[in-house]
């Protein structure tokens, strides 16, 4: 009786989630935190890189006047041009306009920036299309301004299936929601698939006479291996918006910090962008934290030693294939996302936690028979958890 | 048609308030700056305690491991301790039950608060009775989560009329939403008037079979004048709760932290603080900025020198009424709200910029035939502004 009700339900599933961290929780207090494997958090475990640490404490000894005060609810002027020149930078003249301070909006992280964004443009009842498996938060984002998410299944490999997309689009489809690299499978799109959807997004929009909106979740851009490139949203689609955060790549989770940025190339940039603020005012976030914003504008490009991820990709794919987990190799983010050698992947992570390892059952992002495994911990307890696997593999193949 | 139905509806009522700013930074850009007495925001000008400054380069010295990192939705627990120990001080024994860590959700300002709140009680249609003059902010703040503002009258001087909530009570109400010391008047509501409102609640929610719930919305509570305090909500109501704000009281509006705290004496208050702390997450939110939490946490009671704002009320209430402006003396915040010498709120403020004196019409707090002064600038700009405001009102009155 004291929430509401949509709140009440959904407070009844984080509680089940809730239950799972308090498992954890036991299973470290019982065992020790070195003897729990806890890869269930995509927490960051990497510390910022120096230059944070440099540059946070020059601003602080600075002290310039008004750097803690009100400003634009977009965010700081001057943060804005960096991040805009970056962009335009990163885009090396694919696009026909530039970045400018205009189509950036910083924001309170990426969660805060597709809140900002879904408040911009749903209308009740709208549908926001995104692909198999997806961050259970989505579907709190959207229901948050009156939308919805409809799934579509994903490619081989958890590729990019536009057909998926396509058989999906209804008069209500408002926007298409990706992620690249892809939370929790690891996969990047390729600027062939970005192309292709771009090509059926501007046909859909023409027939349903409102443009649908792509959104592109990028807080794993920069966290890419083996020298790929994360392909950009802004070629291929005029009517794109990015929502990025310095979380992941600059292993600042707690400090929120992010930003929604425009393609230059939309026809109504400048309306949307002045949506984007307001949203970013109404709903409360006013605008994203000052310090911060002034410390970040300074170190675009920068982020923290990728090699330390990638090092326990490779130890963990090639002890998993050895085991017999068929998984797809990521090449982006910190996930992987094996195949659950037995159809109910939550009775599988059941048995995982009997050998003190932690994940996330596929059920969790809408995809069940699989289960996610977040490399944010130490190479020690990548390697020292493999046994243990092993012989859940075993356990869970033989009762099978 | 790239904006949603009431995005595009708010955007224009926002670009009528962006044109205000715009006129503004003309006369500026035509006058300089220090020609032009603007009293239009409410963006504290006073820079922050040292204390701040001291305990931000410290902590930042300390570069203590993980404290950009994750935590919990509700903010990292030490604080929350801080905070709720600061309360439980500040209350002196007046409430049955303490305040701990689980009753206090670190938030993104009081904005975040409060819509952290209506997110986590509002269904479809609730509505929100608030007196008027209220910040038009409100109205957005329901909207988001489906439910509505309803505007009751003030008493007396702006004094909190019991009535008038009372005569606005439906079937739909699900929260009162008041805010002491008062944006735009000053005024500071009583123990006698919180404590009736707290009876009248009381008996209405047993009528209606569903708390109704006491939201007070406090950024102002140190900001007072002449020895008086800020009555609190909490001895009065069991079924409140305060958004708190650090924004005002520590001129940090750009940092964005500030509370949610949940009476201890609620009978649901356990899970009151867990819808808060999903409502935190699922709107973007997910925590508060770790390092200013770390900072303000060690300054609790700090505050700015009070006394500067004080000294431009007075000659401004002084000057004022010497020139003929009825207005009610404000006991906090800092703000003045007198009457206009004529009906028209907005002609009359179309006149004071003649003067180069920058204002807010009444209408934009629901409350017509009023205007708002926000004395967040230098005393030297408070007595400078004096002959035009003397002018405009001879002009006013002659015409009228």
């Amino acid at each position: 009786m004291i929430l509401s009700k949509k709140m009440e339900n959904a407070n009844a599933g984080a509680s089940m989630v809730r239950k799972m961290f308090e498992e954890g929780a036991v299973l470290k207090a019982r065992f020790g935190a070195d003897k729990v494997f806890d890869f269930s958090l995509g927490s960051p475990d990497v510390p910022p890189p120096p230059a944070f640490k440099e540059t946070l404490a020059r601003i602080v000894a600075e002290d310039r006047p008004g750097s803690h005060g009100y400003m634009s609810n977009a965010g700081w002027p001057g943060v804005r041009e960096k991040v805009a020149a970056y962009l335009t930078r990163d885009q090396g003249g694919a696009l026909r306009n530039e970045f400018s301070a205009d189509h950036v909006v910083m924001t309170v992280g990426a969660a805060g920036a597709l809140n900002v964004i879904l408040k911009t443009i749903l209308d009740p009842g709208d549908e926001v299309i995104t692909p198999r498996p997806y961050f259970v938060e989505y579907g709190f984002y959207a229901a948050n301004h009156g939308g919805q998410v409809t799934a579509a299944e994903p490619g081989e490999n958890f590729s990019l299936s536009v057909e998926a997309i396509k058989a999906k689009i209804t008069s209500k489809t408002r926007a298409v929601l990706i992620n690249s690299p892809h939370n929790p499978t690891g996969v990047i799109y390729s600027a062939d698939e970005l192309a292709a959807l771009g090509r059926l997004l501007t046909e859909a929009s023409r027939e349903l006479e409102r443009p649908i909106v792509l959104i592109s979740d990028e807080p794993y851009r920069k966290l890419v291996y083996d020298g790929r490139e994360a392909a950009s949203v802004f070629p291929a689609y005029p009517y794109s918006v990015v929502a990025y955060s310095y979380s992941k790549d600059m292993s600042l989770p707690g400090e929120r910090l992010g930003y929604a940025a425009v393609n230059p190339d939309m026809p109504e940039a400048r309306l949307f962008f002045e949506g984007l603020c307001l949203a970013n005012r109404i709903l409360g976030f006013v605008n994203a934290p000052s310090l911060m914003q002034l410390v970040l504008a300074e170190l675009q490009g920068v982020h923290v030693d990728i090699d330390l991820y990638r090092r326990r990709r490779d130890l963990f794919v090639e002890g998993l294939q050895k085991i017999g987990f068929e998984l797809t190799v990521p090449s982006g983010a910190f996930y992987l996302f094996p195949k659950s050698p037995i159809a109910d992947d939550k009775a599988f992570v059941n048995l995982l936690k009997e050998e003190n390892i932690l994940t996330v059952p596929g059920a969790g992002f809408s995809m069940p028979g699989y289960f996610r495994i977040c490399y944010c911990t130490s190479e020690a307890a990548v390697k020292n958890s493999l046994p243990g696997f092993a012989r859940t593999f075993e356990r869970a193949v033989k009762a099978a």
